[in-house]
């Protein structure tokens, strides 16, 4: 099950920020079976936020996940961009009106226009409580497609995706019995030229396998990982034997967890 | 002048890695005057990575910047990817073989077939040197159009970008007379929603003036930028004008220098 994650915001594109909403959003997808196809940032644009969007549709994505422009700000774009690339009128959504009176009466601050504006959403979109926060994140179900837009600053998109979105993703990923294994380990006493022709015959072997090499700055780490919808003992021996040729090879292996 | 960045890398994807080079990236860029208009991750994959550049050609970047598959193992797709996209014949760089044979025996490795690999570049690449590591850079320029391939590795990928890439992207800014000014303040006083109509006002008089507000840890950021052939006298104006105004209203107002 494919899923695009698409940040916006123009301090991302002017290197004022990093995008570390991502990292989590993608290492928490991949752990539960979804393959992370593509990433892409754009700016506070709303032709580039809702081009983003078909795009994303259009190459086959069930689950996107935007984050930033909830805000109140005349840049916060993205609720528009979503009707727009979807086709559904933009309409004042009268549950995150509530949410957004809520925490403005919390706050003890006016519900101004710019206020009002975070509880204008797509027809049909479902509000998602933000508990550190004034914007309500959307989400919206199409043809059986899922699209979330979380804010932008971090702490407030962790706290929604936790708390509404991750246990829809983990119901799709149980019901379409999506499965992962992940081993990373640490090797030593080989470079990654030479183990490359190894990693090439196993990925010839079992397709859907996913080894990789890679440099770090406590020396080179073997990432070994499949999903599938059954995990068969075939490719839990074919791992073994990778482990085991290296071994035999002088090579160094050390499991490492997290 | 537009610029787009991809970053090609499975761990990226897999949220393994958080993708620090396009930060760095986009801020130099930025503060050259270019316009960073999109960042895209892809996996390793030579069909997405060689899509995901002539959709950023199709766009109208006038430079593309990679980032990632540069490497010996099979799943270094960026050359092929590259060649794919321009429809180029990806051919043996005697001067990359040169450069990839030269660090092969300062480290007293054997040159095989999977560090040849790195040599392998799209007909017309020019080669740039890697002073931290193996793998030669790609540059290749076409149709006025610049396109370059770094590593992934962040520490090559920077010294490459400074020692070969940054000196070309200066000429090519200066020959333009691209121009760019940034001030960054730290405002108390007011909240996001109460300054939006402020800054409304402002971006509709001076369009080509970009100010942005954000809530970070140390309180509210205001972004003010301007990019264009000249800065006039006008726009400075303009931005005095709205401090000028903030301060009115009780807003405090203290510039930050990085």
């Amino acid at each position: 099950m494919i899923v695009e994650i698409i940040s916006t915001g123009n301090e991302l594109l002017m290197g004022e920020v990093t995008n570390t909403n991502s990292t989590w959003l993608a290492r928490i997808l991949t752990d539960l079976g979804f393959e992370v196809r593509r990433i892409t940032i754009v700016g506070d644009d709303l032709l580039e936020i809702a081009s983003s969007i078909k795009e994303a549709l259009v190459r086959g994505a069930s689950v996107i996940i935007l984050t930033g422009g909830l805000g109140p700000t005349p840049d916060d774009l993205t609720a528009r961009a979503l009707s727009l690339a979807l086709n559904r009128r933009l309409e004042l959504n009268e549950e995150a009106l509530s949410m957004v009176a809520r925490e403005c009466g919390k706050r003890g601050v006016e519900l101004n226009q710019w206020r009002r504006k975070m509880a204008y959403m797509p027809k049909g979109s479902r509000p998602l409580p933000n508990p550190l926060g004034m914007a309500p994140a959307i989400m919206i179900e199409t043809d059986g497609r899922f699209l979330f837009a979380l804010p932008g600053v971090p702490k407030e998109a962790y706290a929604i995706f936790k708390g509404s979105v991750l246990p829809i993703l983990r119901k799709l990923s149980a019901k379409i019995g999506l499965k992962v294994r992940k081993s990373r380990y640490l090797i030593a006493g080989i470079r990654e030229a030479d183990i490359a022709p190894l990693l090439l015959e196993l990925r010839k072997q079992v397709p859907e396998l996913y080894v990789k090499t890679r440099v770090t700055a406590r020396g080179i780490e073997l990432l070994i990982q499949w999903r599938s919808s059954k995990v068969t003992s075939d490719v839990e021996y074919m791992v073994k034997d990778l482990l085991e040729k290296l071994k035999q090879k002088g090579v160094l292996i050390k499991e490492l967890y997290q």
